[in-house]
């Protein structure tokens, strides 16, 4: 009997090999693709559903790519031929909401902004914001470790998540984790499968730590500089100020230019850089009027608003990159992050990485801490030689400051190559080791993380 | 050549076997001691160091276990006939201070006090803040994965960590982690060694991620309620209230009539528990006001000041609690974890089990965050069995209510045996691969954790 028909005679209808099912399981939003369409999409309903995939998958020694919603920037979701791709975005129930004990039990399917949508209702709120918040799911956010732009103040996925139920290679269910604040039974593998990107098994629930909706005001503040080495001291400043603004984004001169003209606003200066910040909380006002002062201190053009929604129209300039890149053409989104003082320097080496490469790189910063998000456009489906080498530079300078070649995007297919350039031979076969020990036929998206270029 | 020959030969006058070193070895403070004295304590005073001890231990299948100040209350760092004690507390000095990124590099043998005296004379502060702290060291905390008084709102050592440089059981040298905020490249293997209890190699090195001092008045209550249930029903509600107090103690009837006669104070009341709670930064006066609202809604007699020396001195009843138990008898602190919400109900659970098997059991809490630490007293050395029945009773109550056995002490010797109730045969078995992984001979801190009753 085929893969596909032990799957069918087992799970049914929720097996899907329609053309359109299998294509659209290729690619993710990284702008690469696999080699061809895998064998099957399972739909999953239940853990029941994915242990079943699993026991399956592991009898007929197939890989499995685990999916959310496909909105991943490394491949990491990416399935090719001879693969099984086991959707769990139809697990998309929240189980529990404890206002009380600040957490809720969550299926992996939901999409952040709905479950922020119901929790908000209660006045909770689950901090974790990437910019794909709208489109991306509680599942892939786990296994991406995401970010966003609130995580200098707020926090990250490592941050936010209590528990997992993890379902194994072969099909069997861990419970990881506790619903207590504190815990430290045992080895912490509730933090090894945050970030392990669908390598060491298939997150089928998790529960979240929450926070309360902040109250008070929100102040916002975007303040202009003639260099993007200037905009990145200013933002050095206001860190070291001592103020804890919620969101700092520094978006370059390239950047700059892209977005006013995607929105037809007139023309920046030449070179002119920006920063926006907003604080919250019940300092806000305070804290906002401190940076304003650091800022101008720093020869920056500054504006400063009160008015929550005359902040989030200020705040519609950065949250427009990304549609305006893509205006530009096909994009390669990259995600190092370094100690936020070496911002300057990093922003110096892309500078010097353009000049060499002869590229044109824009480039924006979760500024508060130190992940930079430089964007390499190109024509086409396929990455430029030039562009790789260009983004192998930038990866190295990343390490040499101190910093990482993922901040927040992960490894995935796109960087496998870079990967024990950072860890080390050492490390990088360790955790080869710790993969194996999880899934020791290495049918967990194989070629994913750990691949050797 | 013996083993303790080849320690000499190589390592010198730092291979420490005199009687004393190896009677003080045998025991940390969780009332345990091994069998026997270790071999020899190697007094560590480089990376160097630790990696040649760790090299002949390899060479020579002879089990190590790591030791900083030996203040761990689960036997950790007890160490037997025929192991290495491989001490980090020479190891002890700041590498580095980075006021503008937030993080510090230390060396291990650190104390947690001492590291945040020097920081606070540049504003800073690592916020873990075990009771231990005047007498634990960095290395330990991270070994046991600490938590403390203020973890509810500032974190525990799992969040305050961004780096760690290893010593595997070969003696190779590993660098977890990394200096910025964020990174998600690879297998989070810096969180996997917080709190591994010395079981997965040698913690030489740390960058810890920083917090600034926290300014502004920090304010104080106290509550006393007639009943701990009322107490912790009166901190369930603070925790629903949405105020989030820096510090929130409970103190249970048994212990506060111990801390009062230790003290030389006058009686309380019978059966009368108190709330012990400390708000600071800018919201401070706000949330204390709204707090002493809400205790006397449920109940509470409360007391409260603004003025931080008189804060300090209502806080020190509770401090004074460990030497007030000490002072009645030999001491097993157990250290349960459950939900917030679920406090009132661990608290009855220990009511029954003080009526089932004819014990006191005095029990604060961090009730912030749901850490329960429940007293057993008695004579002499060994832990009686009826103390182990109810401490077996006690653990698998706060695991029914969605809780764990250890909140910040660890598993150590104590516990091991219920390791296997809480993470389930699997996980358990898991958990004990990836330790082979790491540590292939067996010889990281055996018996410890994961060892069989």
């Amino acid at each position: 009997m085929t893969v596909r028909a032990a799957l069918r005679e087992s799970l049914g209808d929720i097996v899907d090999v329609t053309e359109e099912s299998l294509e659209s399981a290729r690619a993710d939003r990284s702008g690469h693709s696999s080699s061809g369409r895998p064998l099957a999409v399972v739909h999953a309903q239940s853990v029941r559903d994915v242990q079943e995939t699993m026991r399956i998958a592991t009898a007929t020694n197939t890989p499995v790519v685990v999916r959310g919603a496909g909105t991943g920037l490394a491949g990491g979701a990416n399935a090719g031929p001879g693969e099984i791709v086991l959707s769990t975005l139809r697990m998309n129930r929240v189980l529990e909401v404890r206002a009380d004990d600040l957490f809720a039990v969550v299926e992996p399917g939901i999409l952040n902004a709905e479950l922020n949508t119901l929790l908000a209702a209660q006045g909770l709120w689950w901090p974790p914001d990437p910019a794909s918040r709208d489109i991306s799911t509680v599942g892939g956010n786990i296994a991406t470790g995401a970010g966003g732009l609130l995580c200098a103040k707020y926090g990250v996925v490592r941050d936010a998540v209590l528990a997992i139920d993890l379902v194994r290679a072969d099909g069997r269910l861990l419970h990881l984790g506790h619903r207590s604040v504190k815990g430290v039974t045992g080895l912490d593998l509730t933090s090894l499968v945050i970030g392990s990107e669908g390598t060491l098994g298939v997150v089928v629930g998790a529960t979240l730590k929450l926070r309360r909706l902040v109250e008070g005001e929100v102040c916002t503040i975007t303040a202009l500089f003639p260099t993007v080495r200037a905009a990145a001291v200013g933002s050095a400043a206001v860190t070291a100020s001592g103020a804890q603004p919620a969101i700092m984004e520094l978006i370059d001169a390239t950047s700059l230019v892209a977005i006013h003209s995607y929105l037809d606003l007139p023309s920046p200066p030449t070179a002119t850089s920006q920063l926006t910040i907003q604080t919250d909380g019940p300092a806000a006002a305070a804290e906002a009027d401190l940076i304003a002062a650091v800022l101008r201190d720093n020869g920056g053009d500054v504006t400063l608003t009160y008015d929550r929604e005359e902040g989030e129209r200020l705040l519609t300039i950065r949250r427009s990159m990304h549609s305006a890149m893509a205006a530009l053409g096909t994009t390669l989104i990259e995600d190092v992050s370094v100690p936020r003082s070496a911002l300057p320097a990093m922003y110096d080496e892309i500078a010097r990485i353009e000049r060499e490469y002869e590229l044109t790189i824009p480039a924006i910063a979760h500024a508060g801490d130190g992940n930079l998000h430089p964007n390499f456009i190109f024509e086409g489906d396929e990455v430029p030689e030039q562009v790789w080498a260009a983004a192998d530079d930038l990866f190295r300078s990343a390490i040499s400051l101190g910093g990482t070649l993922t901040g927040e995007h992960g490894i995935g297919i796109l960087k496998s190559r870079w990967l024990a350039a950072e860890l080390g031979d050492d490390q990088w076969e360790l955790q080869r080791e710790i993969k194996r020990v999880f899934d020791p036929l290495g049918i967990l998206n194989p070629g994913k993380v750990f691949s050797v270029a």
